[in-house]
Order: structure tokens, then C-alpha cells, then sequence
């Protein structure tokens, strides 16, 4: 290859290999560099070979042998590999040239590296690539944020390779600026968290409490497929549940229930604790997987804790029916808590995030591709400005209809001694946020009670703070106005 | 004054002032400095009027007016001012003198600070102080942790000036290393937002569903206060019922249900999530208080989505009674999931925690103070190495016993509209570890499926992991063992 390659691709794990491979087939001539260089002559002899691909050896050659600007995506694991690579890249590169991390980064990090390499008259752009190693070599969605300017450069490669949704829209849009694309990329899969984890309840309740074989459960979820609960983690659990070894014995059923996890679960809800955001639903499905991971403790107390033993008597096929409407309430649920989430942050670091396209380019190519996401991306399109999700008239309808479902399988779950931590972390905030009156009132009284936190009142404007002595002797309260 | 002060406070807020006197009321001399000199001419003209405390306006002052090696106890908030502080004093001090920092600061800060220190050759002690002014004034709890060799210079004084509990047991003890103190107070904090939420879910169970008044449920809690649940946040709620304006309103019904939090709350959970230990019942009270600040959002919310309109047909004497054990079970939950943060930390961080010496710390002086805490103790003191609390005999068979009454209560709540969600995730906390099977295998077959991160199996050993190609056609599982 003599011409100069349109991008280059740093890190050839499988992630990066499929990227590349994807971009390829799409017209594009890739130049890729592997800090271990056997990977780079493994993959151009194998499934690299006879593509619009060079491999390079050198962090020099491979910048080199680049167009200008040059554009370089970054595929590697996240945290200090990245900065020490752009360390590298940086005697090579000249004002202008782009670099893109496409890895799993916190997105604290990529408003630091997009400041300092717009320091150096870089241009830099992080980007959530979702999808796995499927998505990335038959089209992921690609979330990018970062310097607005180099967009226009990047866009015609991602807009080729992303996936297309169904009215063949690609799933790939500008997200912006700094650390845009890897924030909405992490709550994606905050998101992904809680969705597969009231996948679990459901399945949970239908083993434990209705005795469902993977056969009956299999069919439920095919059948929850062709409706409103249609999606890619609906579409695989259903998969899963048929899946037998050679024995016949359902592979599923031979799994160790102690769930792993990578962290972008627990950064989203880190994240969402630092803002004072609720997300408590997607909280409870990474402290489900946490207790799920300490299986000798569940052992032990297997043995020592009692719950009810109280055999299911009500009408099977009712509950499997509320079942999935309960499941149905609680994604949307799910789902407001996180662009909740989206919105706060969007105001706090200035990024005037797209709900609506946001909702839009994960219709494909991600985990958590559904039917769902387009009565979503209707919702922000009507109303850009939507304070909450459940306001939507779509959703508001849908929960009012269904929240009486949700109630039925939490109520028979608790009685039954089913964990269901998500369905009822999701009820919990549909009745608080319908509350007029929440118990905080009392809540505020004995922070002023014992630490003089001071309260406001009812019947005065916000903003205005009183203080009760509460100890104090008679009946008369003691409280003054005062402005903090 | 001309003979020597045996210890000197920095920062006189109310915290510190309060503290000072605590001091000079049990015979120490005390030196005092702050940043604005005028509120120590203040506070020696006024409240500290005719005692042993000597006034300072310039560090240097304050510094040469101690007895060496130097006690100074920092009484300011939390952050940059500590070290912007500590950097001013170190050109005065000599090796071996010794900083304590009686603010509420982070753990991390705590022992990065220590570390800083030590290479100075200067000793370091973080320590939580609880109890609020009240306690800073009459004995609050005192948590110290840091550099060893100092504590005992340090004990006398924060041995006398510490609340007693029943047995006339200070409520002091060295908590171990760096920031074992700072820790061991921030988990004391998230446990009180997690008493402070089931007080509240249990008050608005009674004045949302059963309609009760605010001297029904003075009579209630106070009730309450004289057997298990007795507690010094039992009884203040009961003295806040019962607390009425000139018009004879209850005032804390004229309190806007908006809550405030200063952070430690979020600090905890955060913590654990890092830690990746279960700490869902701290979790919800969190967001609670901050889905109870969008007040909009909720009135909004009351407009638009529904809930059921069911009057309550039950026994009310009943519920109450459920109410009390469901509370009590809560709380033996919540104070597990606390505890076992505090054992990972310990491990983690290498501090050797004394669980019984925390819990009987906390029995008198602090927030939390109450005789649960008593069986805690009583509990760690049995079994050092318990691995959850829930294990102790005491506490199986408390809970054991109750845990019908809180899935009545959860029941009901939910099928009412009454939020309940710290209630909530201590049910489900309850049940998933007692589950020998947790849905966490069809999780892991997800994950495998989408993103081949491998899973291990049940009738394998443990660290042997495997991947199926689910997409395989044909029936056959291609499953094969390897080592990551």
C-alpha cells in the first residue's frame, strides 16, 4: 500500500480487530499499530489479509503513514494505557490531527485529555462504542463527544460502520463537547445493568415461585419478544433458556449464579450520586450483582435465615401476564431515572445533550437495542425539554395502566420471598415521585433537631430557613426566618 | 495565662467552640485560634469567659503557647481549608508534635494527610467526632485513627471529655491506621441516613394509610422508645410530634418535605460501591432525600401518574405491631450491610478494626446511639470474624421471627402507593442472601452471549471459566475450561 491510510487504529484486541476489519469492508484503508507488533503480522496474514489494511511497527511509521489531518482511533484498555499512548503519539503529531479514544473510558478523563490536548492545538474526540464484538464488526453504535470541529472529518467513517436502525438511520451521532460520548456511553450501559437484572427477577419468579421449566420460560420470553418488551436482551434470554448441551441439560442451568462486572455499572451510579440524582434502580442491579458474587456467604445463610414457606396458589398464567407488565413499568422506570441522569449532567457540563437522538442511535448495534427506544426518542422529540420521562403521554398512559401489575408481582414476590431489589426499587420511586408528601418534612425536623440544620416551611417561599429549639421548655416554638 | 496549654483547637464554629469548653469543663487547658480573630476575643469574653483558655491571633503564637509535644486539634471544614491550615502550621512545629483533625473529612484525605505528615516526622490523627454541638459540649463519640504512637498523648483528654454509656464506658477507642477514624465516622453517618429514612417510611405509613395524627404517633414512638427500638432517633421523633407552634399546629407539619444532605451519605455509598459490598438499604435513603428535593417534579408527578385509591381495610392495632418489628428488622439489616463495609475497608486498608469496640462506641454521644448497639456488640464480642451480622444467633433469630412482619408491611405499602423504599431493599437484601440460587446464572450467560466474558460453572471448581457459543448452530455446547 502506497497511498496514505484514510485512518489509523491503535490496539488490536478484538474490539480493535473488528473496528478495523468493519471499516475496511466499507471502503475505507485502515493503517493499524499493536504496541506487541506479532499481533499486527498475525492479523494482516490472517483475518486482516488481503484488505485495504497496513500494519505498521512503529508508533512513527504508523502516524506517517496516515492523510492529514490525520485521524487516529485509540482502542485500548481504559485508564493509563490511553495517556501513555497519547504520550507516544505526541512527538509525531501536528496541529489539527485528531485523536479518538473509542475505548470504555470514564469520562472524567476524556474532559481532562480533551483539554489538554486542545492545549497542544490537538483536536480530540472520546467515543462510546457499543455493540461488543458483533456490534463492532457489523456495526456498533458510536457515541462520540469531544472538539466539535473535528467531527466533520471523523463523521463519513463512524456514519459507514455504525449500525443502522430500523427506518436505516445510522446509530451514530454527535454527542458534545469534552466528555459527552463517554458519559451517555456509561449510562447506556447503567442502563444495560438494570435491564438485564429485572430480565433476572422476572426469570427468578417464574423458577422459584411458579416452578417454570427453561422450556416454558423460553417460550414466555420468545413471546414477550414479539411485543412491547421486543429487544436484543429479551431476544438472547429466550436463546439462552433453549440452549441445551449435549446431555440435553440446559446450559443455563449449569452456570454459577455469581455475576461478574467491568465497573461502568458502578461508575454511572457514582456518578449519579455525586449530582443527586435518584438511580436507584440501576444501584440495586450492581449491588445484586455484588451479592450475588459472595456465594459462600448466601450458602451459610441459606442455613441460618428462614423465609416463607408459602407454595403459589394464585392463577399461574395471570401472573406471568403482570409479569410482564410489571416488567414493562419498571424499564420505564429505569429508563427516566437515567435520562434523568443525561439531563442533570448535560446542564452541569454544558454538553446541551440530544435526548431524543440519544434515544435514537441506540435502537441498533448496542445491548440494549429495543422497540422501547422509539417511543422514547418520540417523547424527547415532542417535548425536548421534558422534565421526566414518565410526563411523556405515551409513558404516563402506559405506567398508570400497568402500575397496578407492578404492585401485584412486588406485593406476591415479598409475601413469596423472591428478591426482586429492582421491581421494587422501580415502585418505590413511582410512588415517591407521585407523592405530594413525602416523610421528609420529619426528616428535616431532626436535622434541625440535632444539628440545627434548619428547615424551610410549607407556607413560605423556598429559600427562607427556620430554625425550631426544640428542646427548649414550653410550647411555644422559637423558630426565625433567616436567609442561609 | 503563663503556663503552657496541654492541647490547642484551630477553628472556633460551634463545633470547636463547644469542644473547648467540653475540655476546660474537665480541667485541660486549652489554646484557641482562629482565622478571624475577632470570634476569639468573642468567645473569651463570652462563653469561654473564666476558664482555662488562652486566646491566640497569630499561629505562631498559638503554637508556642502548648505544652510539646504539641497537641493541635483542627476544628475546620472539611477540605482545602485543612490544608491550607496544616501548611501555615508547619513551619512552627517540631518532630514529633501532633495535628489532629476533628472534621468531617474524607477517609482518602485523612490518609494522604498521614502519609504527608509522617514524612515530616509529625504525627497525624483523623478522628470522627459525632454527636453534634450537643455532644461536642457534654461528650460526644469520638473515633481516632492514625499514627499509633500519638494516641496515647491524646487519650486522657478525649477519654474525659467523651460521652459515657450506660456502664460508664467512654464512648473513645483508637479505630487503627490512617483513616480508620474518618471511615468508621462516615459509615456511622450513612447508617444514620438509613435509621433516619425507616423512621420516616414508617411515619408515612401511619399518617398516609392509616391516618394517623401527630399525637397517635408521638404515643406511637414514644411506645416504641421504651423497648427494642429505643434510641435517641426514636425518641427525638416523638419530642418532634409532639412539638407545637403558638396555634397549636404540630410544626412539623408546616415543614416543607424537601431534605438537605451535606455529603457523608453519598460518601458511604460511593465507598461501597467502590468496595462492591451491598449497601442498598444507605443507598435508598440517599436518593430518597434527593427524589424529596424536586418538589416540582413531584407535584407535577401527583398530576399525571396514578396509584391505587385503596383505603386500608386491615387491623390497624396490627399493622402498627407489624410496623414496630418491620422497623426492627430493617435495622438489623441496614446495621449489616454497614458492618460488613466496615470489615472489607478493614481488610482492605489493613486497619484491624475492632467491630465490638465501634458498636460500643457508638452506644452513647452520637447520633445512632441507641441498645441495638448494645447487641452488636455483644454479637462481634462472641465471634470477632462473623462474617455478617445477620449470622450472630441474636440476630438470626430476631429476624427470623420478624421477617413475616416486614413483607406484611412491604405488601401492604405496595399495593397502597406508599413508597417505601428502604423497607424495601432490606427485604430484598434479606432474601437474595438467603437464596442458594440467585438469578446471577442467567446474567452470566448474558454476558457470555453478548460480550464472551465467560462464566463459571456449578459443578466445576471455582476459578475454572467457560465460554459458549451461543450463536453456534446445532444443539452442542461448545464450552471449554480455561484459566483467565
Amino acid at each position: 500500500m502506497e497511498k496514505q491510510a484514510q485512518i489509523g487504529v491503535a490496539g488490536l484486541a478484538v474490539m480493535g480487530e473488528n473496528l478495523v476489519l468493519n471499516m475496511a469492508d466499507k471502503g475505507f484503508s485502515v493503517a493499524v499499530y499493536n504496541r506487541t507488533s506479532a499481533k499486527v503480522d498475525a492479523f494482516l496474514a490472517g483475518r486482516g489479509r488481503g484488505k485495504s489494511i497496513s500494519g505498521h511497527q512503529t508508533v512513527g511509521s504508523f502516524v506517517e503513514a496516515l492523510q492529514r489531518p490525520r485521524r487516529i482511533m485509540l482502542m485500548l484498555k481504559a485508564g493509563p494505557p490511553v495517556d501513555s499512548f497519547i504520550e507516544q503519539l505526541l512527538e509525531y503529531l501536528d496541529e489539527g490531527d485528531i485523536v479518538i479514544d473509542g475505548g470504555n473510558s470514564h469520562y472524567l478523563d476524556t474532559i481532562r485529555r480533551d483539554r489538554e490536548l486542545r492545549e497542544r492545538g490537538l483536536r480530540f474526540i472520546g467515543t462510546g462504542v457499543s455493540g461488543g464484538e458483533e456490534g463492532a464488526l457489523h456495526g456498533p453504535s458510536i457515541m462520540p463527544g469531544g472538539e466539535r470541529s473535528a467531527w466533520p472529518l471523523v463523521e463519513p467513517i463512524f456514519t459507514a460502520i455504525a449500525a443502522r436502525a430500523g427506518d436505516n438511520e445510522p446509530c451514530c451521532a454527535w454527542m458534545g463537547g469534552d466528555g459527552a460520548g463517554h458519559f451517555v456511553k456509561m449510562v447506556h450501559n447503567g442502563i444495560e445493568y438494570g435491564d438485564m437484572q429485572l430480565i433476572g427477577e422476572s426469570y427468578q419468579i417464574m423458577r422459584q415461585l411458579l416452578g417454570l421449566g427453561c422450556d416454558q420460560m423460553q417460550a414466555i420470553f420468545a413471546d414477550w419478544n414479539k411485543a412491547d418488551l421486543s429487544s436484543y436482551l429479551i431476544e438472547i434470554t429466550a436463546d439462552i433458556l433453549g440452549y441445551r448441551d449435549e446431555d440435553g441439560v440446559p446450559v443455563v442451568d449449569t452456570i454459577l449464579d455469581a455475576a461478574g462486572q467491568k465497573g461502568t455499572g458502578k461508575w454511572t451510579v457514582v456518578s449519579a450520586l455525586e449530582q443527586g440524582i435518584t438511580l436507584s434502580l440501576i444501584s440495586e442491579s450492581v449491588f445484586a450483582r455484588c451479592i450475588s458474587a459472595r456465594v459462600d456467604d448466601r450458602r451459610r445463610a441459606a442455613d441460618i435465615l428462614r423465609g416463607p414457606e408459602l407454595p403459589f396458589s394464585g392463577d399461574r398464567q395471570q401472573l406471568v401476564a403482570a409479569l410482564e407488565q410489571a416488567l414493562y413499568c419498571a424499564k420505564i422506570i429505569s429508563y427516566a431515572q437515567g435520562f434523568a441522569l443525561l439531563q442533570n449532567a448535560s446542564q452541569e457540563y454544558g454538553w446541551q445533550l440530544d435526548f431524543a437522538s440519544i434515544a435514537s442511535i441506540w435502537r441498533g448495534g448496542c445491548i440494549i437495542r429495543s422497540v422501547f427506544l422509539d417511543h422514547i426518542a418520540d417523547a424527547y422529540r415532542q417535548e425536548a425539554e421534558l422534565e421526566n420521562l414518565l410526563f411523556a403521554p405515551y409513558f404516563s398512559d402506559r405506567i398508570n395502566k400497568a402500575q397496578a401489575d407492578l404492585r401485584t408481582v412486588v406485593g406476591i414476590a415479598a409475601m413469596h420471598g423472591v428478591p426482586v431489589p429492582c421491581l421494587s426499587a422501580a415502585l418505590a420511586y413511582f410512588d415517591s415521585l407521585r407523592s405530594v408528601r413525602l416523610p421528609a418534612n420529619l426528616l428535616q425536623a431532626q436535622r434541625d433537631y440535632f444539628g440545627a440544620h434548619t428547615y424551610e416551611r410549607v407556607d413560605r417561599p423556598r429559600g427562607e430557613f427556620f430554625h425550631t429549639d426544640w428542646t427548649g421548655s414550653g410550647g411555644a416554638t422559637t423558630s426565625t426566618a433567616y436567609s442561609r
